[in-house]
């Protein structure tokens, strides 16, 4: 109950109101904010607060959440994922919206395992078909490599990582901008109740709330914060999913941003981020799972556990120039690897001594092995 | 005369035969090769010209060369683009190629004028729709611009590119991996004889060589040092325009890649490109400017010589916000930026005082002026 009153008497996040949880615990806070008396050194609780302090729908906010299936996750619950949520209390991002008090949850999955290897994918309300098609190969294979992926329940690229994660039978999460009894946007309404079947509906908002303008911003930063890394797949020269890029690079997360055709403009966003070095390129599972994973830990990453690791730029042009099927002659080889005669030599040389190649009767092919 | 049978005597290029006759001249350089004796320490002349010393087809060469139109450039003319060729000459590189000795020449655009301001559009011969389509907008706007476009002559790409120069009328220069006077690929017969008119068809080799493969390899050399910068518009995994852009890093010459669907085949090599870091990210006219231009002296580079010079990240993102046309609110402005209220104040205020922003009852506009 003391958690239901505090999750609302300011509007989150609010730092001076956690500093007080963390000082006094939540039970003796909530009474200091209704007494309107609080601990020297905590006073800017008050004029938080100074708005619904007296309005206590703790009782009523359990229940409106009991009622859609949702529960709420406080700092001090088993399930908090306070690792993932731990940048946003840094000194340089708590100015702009700190960690949260709690959240309320919709669903079975537990915050804690859910962030464990998670990824945002995020990007244009006004998803291009050929966005809304590359976020749902994604999202589909990220739920196949065992990703929780992570969006914000919107139109497009949000819903089309939704969609394809629930169809795909994989866990996906939606962090609101509203309370996680309102179904924002009412076209999404089945689907969020579907990915609260499996996964989770997060806000930090309490059960009513309207979606505002400014809970967008704020609830951006959840979004990148629970996730290991972002993906904008589209996004448009002003695309809202640029704040929660830049929600990610300031949390030090990994950014990657998926790149489409110069002459769409839903993908001039992607290619922004890209030019400026703010996202790294991504054009496919294995090179997203390499970016959130970039000590390995999966066999999707580029070349990784691959027989072709540690091997020289020489030797890998000259394994790739030759085909899967069939042999071909040195100058082929060289040729289709854009090297020198002699440096393909050198490279067929290691590489036939690493088992890779062979030769048969004057024609190089990959090992049969 | 002397330059011609130089130019025939060994396979270019040849460091050897350029040293010959940069320390005893042309003629004499020619004479001791003929009389197979040549200074101490120039022996290595000797092996390189074994094959072909005695067959003397200079005449036939400057006949052939003056039939389509063609003339022999050479490292003694007042047009040759020393300057260009000159990272060729380094030890790192002329090992895999160095300089060459001359180049034949059809066409009237002098070579030193056309490598001034020069970008090279390169990619895959089986081009995309998509790819063709970027690659005729982006050659005929740098032609637009005052740019020399260098390519291949090949189908794709390349082609694309020479067809829009030729068009726009503007200046577009095919290397080739063959004699001037041979229409390689024959179907680009038109297109070479369109590009020699206002252009330049240009190749190390003497008329009736042959295309082959090894040519190609070594053509590329040449793309890449006569242009300011090279960008690949479309590359497959094992696209031959890999081995160009190989050359422009070598060289240190500026590298593009045009990004495309994620979807697309030929858009793999560009996408590796780029997230490897070996290319930078271009999008449209103005990215290939600012990248082949890096210090400015254009006025297409985003945000050159612009009003909005010189803002911050936030101030660009504020003014960015506000719509070419009508007011708003800086609730909306703060939205659209993804930045806090009070920092959204704080820029404008600052675009206030710049003169770029004013506010007329309440609203936010951008200043008339």
């Amino acid at each position: 109950m003391a958690w239901a009153y505090l999750a609302r008497v300011a509007e989150p996040p609010c730092a001076a109101v956690i500093a007080l949880v963390d000082a006094i615990g939540p039970v003796d806070a909530a009474s200091a904010i209704r007494r309107r008396s609080v601990p020297d050194g905590f006073g800017a609780v008050l004029p938080a607060t100074a708005a619904r302090h007296d309005a206590d729908c703790a009782t009523a906010d359990l229940d409106a959440a009991a009622a859609v299936g949702a529960r709420l996750v406080t700092r001090s619950d088993a399930e908090w994922p306070a690792w993932s949520l731990l940048a946003l209390s840094q000194a340089d991002t708590a100015a702009r919206g700190g960690a949260p008090l709690a959240l309320w949850v919709r669903g079975p999955a537990r915050l804690d395992e859910l962030v464990t290897d998670s990824v945002a994918l995020i990007g244009s309300r006004a998803a291009s078909p050929y966005g809304a098609h590359v976020t749902g190969l994604l999202a589909a294979g990220l739920a196949g490599e065992g990703f929780t992926v992570i969006s914000g329940g919107a139109f497009g690229v949000d819903g089309a990582a939704h969609k394809a994660v629930v169809r795909s039978g994989g866990v996906t999460a939606a962090v609101m901008a509203c309370g996680i009894d309102r179904d924002y946007p009412a076209a999404h309404s089945a689907l969020l109740g579907e990915i609260a079947r499996t996964g989770a509906v997060i806000s930090e908002y309490p059960p009513g709330t309207t979606a505002a303008r400014h809970r967008f911003l704020t609830r951006n930063r959840l979004v990148a914060s629970l996730s290991g890394g972002t993906v904008v797949v589209e996004a448009g020269r002003r695309s809202g999913a640029a704040n929660t890029a830049a929600w990610a690079r300031k949390l030090g997360r990994p950014l990657g941003a998926v790149p489409g055709p110069v002459t769409s403009a839903t993908s001039v966003g992607c290619h922004r981020m890209i030019a400026d070095g703010l996202a790294v390129l991504v054009s496919d599972v294995a090179s997203v799972v390499a970016l959130v994973r970039p000590d390995g830990g999966g066999d999707v990453g580029r070349g990784r556990t691959k027989p072709t690791d540690g091997l020289s730029e020489d030797e890998l042009r000259v394994h790739d120039a030759i085909p899967a099927r069939g042999g071909v002659t040195i100058e082929e080889i060289a040729f289709a690897a854009g090297l020198e005669i002699g440096a393909a030599r050198t490279a067929l040389a290691r590489l036939e001594v690493g088992g890779l190649v062979e030769n048969v009767a004057g024609q190089w092919r990959l090992a049969s092995g």
